[in-house]
């Protein structure tokens, strides 16, 4: 998917390479080949959480009253599928704004982001839970703890390319600490979220409305 | 997913900014960013689709007027399969031919663009839905709603790019408010089956096929 | 998903077409708009034939002589899922061969393929309904008839391109004709599956491996 | 998915090529046009392991308790799915490394690497078994099979590219020969996953750490 493209740029670098470059190439990296695995995996998981959404089971024959009833029944569910759907679009958003700047790449930041992308395909499940057991407060931990490890790992991510000098020089460290402050929006919110589930599970989640208030993070 | 190429454009692009530009990076964007999405989040829900086929349950053994006749009891399930599978496709079609045109995106554009995305991934419930419970009408008026939408917010897409003035200068304002016509066929034949859906439930989605003869839409 | 750098073409190609071609967007198009939707499709229902792998539901504490029996049991789901798989990646590289030879795409052959691609997605259907139901000869025949349209709409595909005139002129038209009986082959070797399955439903899907010795096909 | 780049490299080719050439266009081939496959197979089979973690089936009202318990017993699951994303995550960038270097393809190629992709999106099925029955030879066996095979695909594609001179000339016989013994650490580890099922099934997969240890590897 796109990946033509790169291979074409690498192997122009490749030659220019220095044999011992050449041999060394599990070092050397771009964004682009992870991005397209970023790519594909939002796009799935942001459909698959459709599969939350069961249809009822009902005898036939159904009338509008039950069937209407039933429906209601899982609003539950349908909150919490576009709540969901919403957040993968942000830290997708906030994922291509990050990479856009990110020149460079080694192992370690691969590995930060393999382990980001494995919470963000967690979400459809987190998001089962919360749909069937929106009441109990384990069950909502468990989303807020997935949202809050998504918002780490993309911090972490930042945090590390500044550190080891793999930002792009069009950003000074004014707007890449920015960038950091902003990275911190989402962990704190699900944090809050997390507190907030000792009052009422069930309602927790409107925590995520904060991000909206905090308009820098995207 | 092809990001590679126009993140090249945009390391360009953002070299020829200014300062003051390179820090409002929230505010600057592509059609092409969102692209990536649509394109991918459309083909996983087209592929969903056949998940709400469901394969018959049958004691064994099942002899062939067994087999035919369950699956003849699911036809609706295959009409409304491949109904889903053309608006899909249409719906498609019309956001190719649209983002060809936008060479502008901002915030509240992408917003309306995720919004629009989570109605299309509703689709497969949707359509699971009407393939169970066909006969009854709360459930063809779903499915319609979530058309109707559809519509409208792909409506509301083009009208927001012509006001900010983010379509391309080679379409005159004539073309432009052609497109805008033409976007409201289908939030209008959704309109429809939903009055359809007082006489007939099962056969208000009969009303989609007035869209071919709506040709100027796709 | 790569659809930026023909959007790039695009513009280019927009900019020299005269005013009429422009307010005549519907039927200008170019085959790579549909390869973008093909290619997506393709790996996710690929990816779904593995959803029809049923993991057995045995009760706790299961020894290694039930488990090995439960996967024989389900074996015929195995040799069914590579079967599906082996079919597809033939589908799929017979379309890049025929999509790389046609320059030109309109409305029909638009619609031929979105028609095409339906039969494809239906695929992990057809593949289940075999998987539980291979000694059926109706649900084999639903199988064969899967395949067989798959293999209709491709030839049509060619021999519409053919008839239109859309074909590179790299290629002469005695390879144009050489690839036309080529495309024959799956919906014929579907017809010999269909007529095996009058003897025996359980073994009629050998016929496709008659593929392997038809080898220009791929 | 970025498809169309190549074609419109391929169109250049074509025109270069000889009448011959262009006649025999089943043999020419670039790694470019599989990627493309790879790229979307991974994306998919590493979103969907998450369909094998099940939302625990309780009855109303589920407290605290009941709720921690039920995610507890369903830990194996995350351990598996957890193992599963990162074992994928490895494959796909020993794809990346080695397609990186296949300068040329051919049928035997293709086929390799579509048995391959076989193996892989089977993986979610073999990780739903184990994630159910982790305290069973027989499934564990099953999964370790499955890597077993998937590496042992790999391997044959480096090697069988390394055989035909299909390998870039930026890279040199010893770097080839480093990567054929590093391909070779899978299948081993796999290996001995498959032995240690006769000490303890449950905690054969962890032999999948050693990797992290043959660090060359990825």
């Amino acid at each position: 998917m796109g990946l033509k493209i790169y291979l074409a740029d690498e192997r122009g670098l490749k030659k220019s390479m220095s044999k011992d470059e050449n041999r060394n190439l599990n070092v050397w990296m771009t964004t682009k080949r992870i991005e397209t695995l970023v790519d594909g995996i939002f796009a799935i998981a942001m459909t698959l959480l459709v599969l939350s959404l069961d249809v009822p089971q009902l005898t036939y024959p159904v009338n509008n009253a039950v069937m209407l009833q039933s429906l209601a029944s899982i609003s539950g569910h349908f909150y919490i599928y576009a709540l969901s759907f919403f957040l993968l679009a942000v830290f997708w958003r906030i994922n291509h704004i990050q990479f856009y700047r990110i020149k460079k790449f080694n192992q370690t930041l691969l590995w930060i982001n393999i382990i980001w992308l494995m919470f963000v395909a967690l979400v459809p499940f987190s998001t089962n839970l919360v749909g069937d057991y929106g009441y109990n407060q384990v069950a909502d931990v468990f989303f807020h703890l997935n949202m809050f490890f998504i918002g780490v790992f993309y911090s972490l991510n930042w945090y590390y390319a500044d550190k080891k000098n793999y930002i792009d020089e069009s950003m000074d460290q004014d707007m890449i600490n920015q960038n950091k402050k902003a990275n911190l929006i989402l962990p704190s919110v699900a944090l809050i979220a997390i507190a907030l589930t000792f009052i009422s599970p069930a309602w927790s989640s409107m925590a995520y409305f904060l991000i909206y208030f905090m308009k820098k993070l995207f």
